[in-house]
């Protein structure tokens, strides 16, 4: 069975090791992978859009753990989510709002019961002290209504996410929620969306962002020249903004939060 | 079998890939995980405080390699340590003093059978030539005592790491070991030393900080206003300095090495 | 059976945890390990060198998956490339360069048969959509055959890596192709080629790097004082230059693509 981690840990110090020792010594069975643990501390936001692009590639049955947790050893609730295909393990901060969003969810618990937990609970580390053997035990077959409370969905912390929306003049205005490693900025402008704006004439719109433009959607990077602007479906499913073998981050200079608008140019 | 990896080699290079390389080679059955590769180059009382911080939380039987090792290829011994639950692999050079304070030892041995190496041994990368296998094969059911030859304890090299102690007025004076990823700072003040000193009355001290000062011991991160300093009982054990969703290493521009005191307030 | 990953993404994103999700998905018995991800983005030399240093310590039968590929979503083929004891996927943009020098090559074959993808394939993340699947369908049994177009050795695409030569003055001439964590700087020059050069005498050779020069080659790190400059041969089989327990990158602040040159001091 497989649990994967997604936290603000970091590795270079021994949390997340820890976690998994404590998950091995539960079940020597379990199959541990990091999602990443370079969510920038206590980024609520960051964390529920890392967790949207990547839990679905995951077998049936994967306990998905996030601890991005700003209030441990405050009174806020653990939560296990139960989905068709999988669980997730989470404090109630709002890092599953785009999970509850997107997924139809079976049952919510609010973990309490503590002979599922280490037996001495620091207030500092629950990652360690609960999460991990919580995960463990759903591995070995315990039951998430056994784990707890159960708890109404709409109880449950939401984060505002922006979305996107029409502007006044008609055109289409997103936010950039992350960049990635190579600097592609990925927005919140998802394929349908876009889709519907466009009325599926990708290479009639522009798009604006900072004080440049971008003419078009392309298909791929190399169907610019080498460190020429591109915007693209990403990966994800979301508007990506990219230099072909580049760094867009840099290029433009804009990063998480800064705006980007899409106009129509051809009337219909 | 669980083989834990604590090392300076960072992640960026292929040694810790290659390392797993080997162990699987010979024991592909073995769970292998990271405790962390970040220990700053040769800092072996980061790594030792690191190693205190995270064994104990490992099924038995797991093998402890640690590859902090700036005598690699130099006459420095490499020791392999049995206690109860665990075999802890290691240069004699001082990185497994806690483990000496903290653990009762059942053997030492130093390890120079070379038929448990690889066939060619480098003099720069002990890690992938003899620790990885040597490992490996303890996973596979050889005794400590067929790697080499018994050592006696007394006769291991050791760290002198500060202790915390009772300065002339009477205040308790302890170190900074660490800062984490979040900025926490970790002291060198354990449970015990703290308690001793309060006399069981955490409200009634003041820690001091190069100029600043934290009136009393709060119970969770979420007990002070968000960005206000605390002090806490760490999840290691030790006494940590922290700001609730900030960092307290910015915050008090201090780090490795610097200085905390502690006083009492209540003449009892 | 093990899959080895070896990427530019970085672990920062959820990028390397999706494509094990896939991984896993397809084949739950699948030992996944990484060498790095920390290549430099899209630098195909980078990756050709670290493939190179590791992929021997593996078992039989382990899959090697390189994803650098600045190509993806164009025209560039996906190869799957078998040796005796192991399979190699990754792209057709020289990354195997390296390999195709050293290895005996049983079969090449251009992976094109999409019933081994993900059903819905990307134009910016094959990693996750065809070499994830890829691997995991080669270690449950997939034959390379069945994954596509046989292909000739000789129409793949081959980097141009520099090698060290003898220049008109009798100096081996060589160049540093990365620096580790540590600052050790590593050359092209290989063990077979300074051996005939140097006439196996070692201690006769002076090697000169911006404007400082060592005299000799150490058999250890430790064979030098403290914060002094060595040459040695790396355990990667190449010469490397070293400060012992100092970084030499910044001892002598060269880097990637410095000429590093070798003078014997005595004739014969």
């Amino acid at each position: 069975m497989v649990i994967t981690l997604l936290t603000d840990f970091g590795t270079d110090d021994e949390y997340v090791g820890v976690m998994k020792g404590v998950i091995l010594s539960l079940n020597p069975a379990a199959t541990i992978i990091d999602i990443t643990h370079s969510i920038d501390p206590q980024d609520l936001t960051h964390a529920a859009h890392t967790l949207e692009s990547s839990y679905q590639y995951f077998p049936k049955g994967t306990v998905h753990v996030i601890v991005v947790d700003p209030g441990v050893g405050s009174g806020r609730a653990i939560l296990a989510v139960k989905t068709k295909k999988y669980v997730f393990l989470a404090p109630d901060n709002g890092v599953l709002t785009r999970i509850m969003d997107s997924e139809i969810i079976n049952s919510v618990i609010r973990v309490d019961k503590s002979e599922y937990f280490l037996e001495s609970v620091s207030q500092t580390f629950h990652g360690r002290d609960i999460f991990a053997p919580v995960a463990a035990h759903i591995t070995r077959g315990v039951q998430i209504k056994q784990l707890g409370t159960p708890e109404h969905l709409k109880n449950l912390v939401r984060l505002r996410i922006p979305k996107p929306y029409i502007s006044d003049s008609g055109e289409l205005v997103g936010t950039i929620v992350s960049a990635d490693r190579f600097g592609n900025l990925i927005t919140n402008i998802d394929l349908n969306t876009l889709a519907t704006f466009c009325r599926e004439q990708a290479e009639a719109v522009s798009i604006r962002i900072g004080k440049n433009e971008i003419i078009g959607l392309s298909q791929s990077y190399a169907s610019v020249k080498s460190q020429n602007p591109l915007a693209i479906m990403s990966s994800r499913g979301y508007l990506e903004i990219s230099v072909n073998c580049g760094n867009a981050r840099q290029h433009f200079r804009v990063g998480k939060g800064d705006t980007v608008t899409i106009k129509r140019h051809i009337q219909i």
